[in-house]
């Protein structure tokens, strides 16, 4: 039973490491040698040691959390099943699990104002990746100058002292828009709030395309996020305006397959009548009937870069934003 | 500056309470009364009084997270980016964001075999919550039994030391099976792999109720739960057997929809020539064309009761397993 009393020293000592690294390497934390963790974990297993994490993480001030934190403004309806937000946690998650660090599922309620000290003074979690910036980016500056390991998933061009990942969204923005126009459509409508800054950059494409084509004109319809708000406004646009468009450029697959609901429930043809085009790429696009024509974002690479951006801050780098490439996926919408 | 050096003890004092109270407070423990934790958050706020979140769980024993364990066997293709585990995760995730918890995300791999050690010894969480009882029950044994407050997501009527919640699955099995013989399906095939303690009930409903209908006859193709091992083994059958069948009854909707793609790619008319249910209701359901039967499980009820149960331990009860109700929903492709 004299094993069961085992510290964390004496551990150290029998391997001849440094109690810190002793715990890191039980905590199986990818600085230390892989050699090192594996010796580590069997003499630990061998002398029946149980590490006790949270000691350890105030010793080393140190979690092996990954806080995973969705920003939600307060207005908007989406909440975390959405099948987007889904995909890009579980990409995120997949990147975290390899990197021997495990996820908090935060979101911006649960956090509230001061995350400094809701998950770093609190020792929730080593670092923070956002998901989304929201209208405005106040409570991520505030959370980055004081010292937040941080990382965004957002728009790359917005400027900040935190890197952020993103998409190509002003090259998608045009990518799908050009599409709409080579496919025939004249009277294009873009469905989503330009106050996010992703979407503005996607919605600063948009324009420029139209603009560029004598005889097509654009107009914007101003909605939240979700399949519901695209599903009430073309209905609503139905009804009082008849059918005032020829091709939709959706900000969302959501968005898109909302919107394609209130067509088809009206006999609208898809995409004789209406070409649509949506963004993100998640797994009901290629589902749905007619499939969806949409931008692709890479979310399953944006995942790894997150991670090896935030990992890098805690080794004391500064890295830079980046910003990943998109790919128009042609399917029958269009 | 004296305020920054303030005291968890000093401000229980000021506030009146226990300081176990106040850190229950500070920590925004549903288990304390609101006004008290207004109370205390607004106190803490006026003295500048941050909660060492990691010291006061080591004093409390109490981290305010809540883990998913999603227990993947080691031959399993499923990952967590499977919609149904999405779809239940994030409907825990609401459950335990309501009861002021959080959640960390976490997989059999990560965890290893001691959960208890992990988990609880390790203070990473204060339960956990498993998702899937895999093929063996060994691991969610042992950690039963060493105390780990443990609620699992899976079959029912699966014995056990520790509280089950699952759907009806030997009458999803009846239900669906049912409903295949009254569409006029003879020669019926179930898609999945009864090793699976869920599987099994649905594969006994399955096969009595072929028994009870005289010209039917049942088949078992035993595979893996993802759309991908569907599809194969779909388009081998068909290569190797030509049309066996003319009925499936589907372990969860990925599995149905890799089954149709199949078919659909070699013309085969669904349900004219053969009718398809699915299992589990995710979104992609509504979507696929045709539109997919299935048996929706009610993962939005499931994540409240498993939260409640586990609570429920964490308070000192034993609480009973859990059977939730079942429904066909009946789509274009039965």
């Amino acid at each position: 039973m004299q094993s069961k009393k085992m510290k964390l020293a004496d551990l150290a000592k029998l391997a001849g490491v440094s109690t810190s690294t002793a715990s890191r390497a039980l905590n199986n934390n990818p600085l230390i040698k892989e050699a090192t963790r594996n010796k580590l974990q069997a003499l630990a297993k061998k002398h029946n040691f149980s590490l006790n994490a949270a000691a350890s993480r105030l010793r080393l001030q140190k979690t092996n959390v990954i806080a995973v934190l969705i920003n939600f403004d307060a207005e908007t309806e989406q909440s975390i099943d959405d099948p987007f937000l889904l995909k890009v946690v579980s990409d995120i998650n997949l990147a975290v699990n390899r990197q021997g660090y495990e996820l908090l599922l935060s979101n911006s309620y649960m956090a509230g104002d001061d995350w400094h000290g809701y998950f770093i003074d609190g020792r929730r979690a080593d670092g923070v990746i956002v998901v989304g910036q929201g209208k405005q980016q106040a409570r991520i500056e505030r959370s980055a100058s004081a010292g937040t390991p941080l990382v965004v998933w957002g728009d790359p061009k917005t400027e900040g002292d935190y890197p952020i990942v993103g998409s190509d969204n002003y090259r998608a923005g045009c990518m799908a828009t050009q599409h709409l126009l080579d496919q025939g459509a004249r009277r294009v409508l873009f469905m989503g709030d330009p106050a996010h800054a992703e979407l503005a950059e996607r919605y600063r494409g948009f324009c420029e395309q139209v603009d560029k084509t004598p005889d097509a004109t654009a107009s914007l319809l101003k909605i939240d996020i979700t399949s519901q708000a695209a599903y009430e406004v073309i209905n609503h646009t139905l009804l009082s305006e008849g059918l005032s468009f020829d091709g939709i450029f959706a900000c969302s697959d959501m968005v898109a397959l909302g919107a394609m609901k209130a067509l088809k429930e009206r006999y609208v043809s898809i995409p004789n009548d209406v070409r649509i085009v949506g963004f993100d790429d998640i797994a009901m696009a290629d589902i749905s009937s007619p499939s969806l024509t949409t931008i692709k974002q890479n979310t399953r690479l944006a995942g790894q870069v997150l991670v090896d951006k935030l990992l890098a801050q805690l080794q004391g780098d500064k890295p830079q934003p980046a910003q990943l490439d998109v790919e128009l996926i042609k399917r029958q919408s269009s």
